[in-house]
């Protein structure tokens, strides 16, 4: 039996970009870009006000100057339209251009206001007091243009997805238009006799099917929305036949029938259908059953146990994983941090417990469950810890890895 | 000057709920679950086997027996349809009804299997080798009717966000409809005469609007949509106009013209239009400008600095925190987590800065930046780090609060 980082090595290595495609920026919230973007002009695209104040020369406050005549306005949006003569400044406003050769902002405060007059205000604290060459900081409260970024300089060069911060900067840029990972087509498959819908009626030995919307909603934080769905009995020829024309989806993604039963028809369909086998059982708890395998057509096959908590534990570490290698993403990698309490080990395998990460300094406090079948699992945790195989219990403040949700 | 906990602790105070709505489970991911949900039934709601495997009774074991003739298969979703006889077992699957008396599920992997009977495996190393009463584990293998939760237990009491696993464990309970917290209202205004979209051609001292991207897309990981949006000059008259008519929205969001320059027309512009003002500037770098007060409705307008870096970091401090207030959520509370490297203290206020968390054991990686003007201020950043206005500088390894953007 593999463990869970072989697996991890197996599955990234099947990892293929589902094709690329251009979307309009208001379209790509979420998504994975997948250009080189650079710098289309230098940043600051000219040499920026960082405060509101008065422009002037160093030079001329070097020499003993600090009683200024006002020139101009510049506003932010407008250049100057007037040339600086000795003894004079502009009153300027934060984000407008600083004249070239204008080298100093005084701040407002930092100065006493006139209607056609600036004086600067002597006991301004962050203000030198003395008048020498040098003695006044060079470009104070400029931004200088091309400081951040020379134009054609690179500034996105690995793929990344397009979260707030980005869609912000790719905007800057004027991407009105970018390139990103098409999303895969998924067909999702729950099966199971005891399972019946949301809405049914349920029987003394049937339950509900959670996974379905567990799964969707996992998906949902990558943007893709299944193109097929289905619940399947305990039946092989109805899981073949249901099975069969979606085979050609870049992922299929089944749930439950897939542990030793004699209904556990899953990996036998499977098989017959021409999946290859990856693997089949991963030495975690939960989610030990998962068999992985890839279609003739190079799509990988997720056929995870039926338990609610196997399914979030098996995307966590697989599915998740497997999508960021297709979309060209760095893996996404746990984090050593300190356990809140201490915790027995059950079994000999790798056991991953829910968990929240809180507190000052930060611990990750396990949510407490009543085994792996607890419909609660998720409740409150933002991720995931391990207690690994080779470990013996943890003592409090033992360091564990986290693997976030987010 | 307040600090920001201090702004938060206004903000919080104005928080009200945008009102409920009744939604299908469809339509519930990634919203604010706002009911009690309570168990319908007991979980497991039937002695349930958690393996493939043989239902004996413990009480024969105990007795000695070892040979049992196997008087009916119980597959999930169905109960047993005999009774079991002295010496009799039933063959069972994971995830099926175990009959009321039967105590005990052996693994298959435990027992030598034949057509009509099966024997216990004496080398079955999860099993004890005596026959003695109390020898053999009760309820192996079985998960007990209630043993999770008891119908009318309390299952989800304060409000959540629908993720993956909240989907599923309403999902079980048989939620189809779900009442969630409404979402409120948004108008979103840009505003300065340096900005034009993105799209547009770029003069010499233009710059393309970023922070409507960035805003856009920090409200759609709350499902927020503004309901109204639009860039303005810097005009009083013009702001005062496209203000008037949205000031019955929920919260209004302004960014750009709240510093001190002479076009800075926001805050003097919300006062005439009745907006009542709760603070003006937090002793914080970025975003120290910031405005914030509550219109004659009680919604909640938080009018930003121009940028970028300074919305994200309000966003983070105060708009998110205010919709979990709103949405009766638990406050975001940041971790304590050590910094990665040292950092010099460069002014008196609570400086903010974009880090990464990572490596094992975790620590806060600054993402490298020249200023807080750098459009790059996002990229590769997982959230902020404090450095607080009484530390000087930070040694690497000081303990930092960490605000995650996820």
């Amino acid at each position: 039996m593999i463990n869970y980082r072989e697996a991890q090595q197996i599955i990234r290595g099947r990892a293929r970009s589902f094709g690329r495609e251009r979307l309009d920026l208001s379209q790509a919230d979420g998504r994975v870009l997948a250009e080189t973007i650079r710098a289309d002009r230098d940043y600051p695209p000219f040499h920026r006000a960082t405060m509101d104040g008065y422009a002037v020369r160093q030079k001329d406050l070097d020499g003993g100057l600090r009683h200024f005549v006002i020139v101009e306005t510049i506003y932010a949006g407008a250049a100057a339209t007037k040339p600086l003569p000795a003894g004079g400044c502009y009153k300027i406003m934060t984000g407008a251009p600083v004249p070239e050769g204008v080298d100093m902002v005084i701040r407002r405060e930092d100065t006493v206001e006139g209607k056609e007059t600036m004086d600067v205000r002597m006991d301004a604290r962050s203000l030198p007091a003395e008048a020498s060459p040098g003695a006044w900081p060079a470009f104070l409260n400029i931004a200088r243009r091309g400081e951040d970024l020379r134009s054609g300089d690179t500034v996105i060069e690995h793929a990344c997805r397009c979260e707030p911060a980005i869609l912000g900067l790719l905007a800057t840029l004027g991407k009105k238009e970018v390139t990103v990972e098409r999303l895969p087509r998924i067909a999702l498959l729950t099966t199971g006799n005891e399972v019946v819908p949301v809405e049914a009626t349920v029987g003394p030995a049937k339950i509900r099917n959670s996974n379905r919307w567990l799964l969707e909603s996992s998906l949902k934080k990558w943007g893709i929305v299944p193109a097929y769905y289905t619940h399947c009995p305990d039946d092989a020829a109805i899981l073949k036949s249901r099975l069969e024309p979606v085979l050609s989806h870049d992922i299929l993604l089944l749930c439950g029938g897939v542990s030793a039963g004699d209904a556990d028809h899953v990996p036998e369909v499977l098989e017959q259908l021409g999946v290859q086998k990856l693997f089949h059982k991963i030495a975690i708890k939960p989610g030990k059953p998962t068999w992985c395998g890839v279609t003739p057509g190079g799509g990988l096959v997720f056929a995870l146990p039926g338990n609610p908590f196997s399914c979030l534990v098996n995307f966590a570490l697989l599915i998740g994983p497997y999508l960021h290698a297709c979309f060209g993403l760095y893996p996404p990698e746990p984090i050593g941090l300190p356990l809140g309490t201490s915790r027995k080990k059950k079994t000999p395998l790798d056991e991953f417990f829910p968990v929240r990460l809180q507190g000052t300094p930060g611990r990750l406090i396990p949510i407490g469950l009543n085994g792996s079948g607890d419909i609660r699992m998720g409740l409150g945790a933002s991720g995931l810890a391990l207690h690994p195989s080779d470990a013996g219990d943890l003592a409090e403040d033992a360091g564990v890895l986290y693997y976030t949700f987010g």
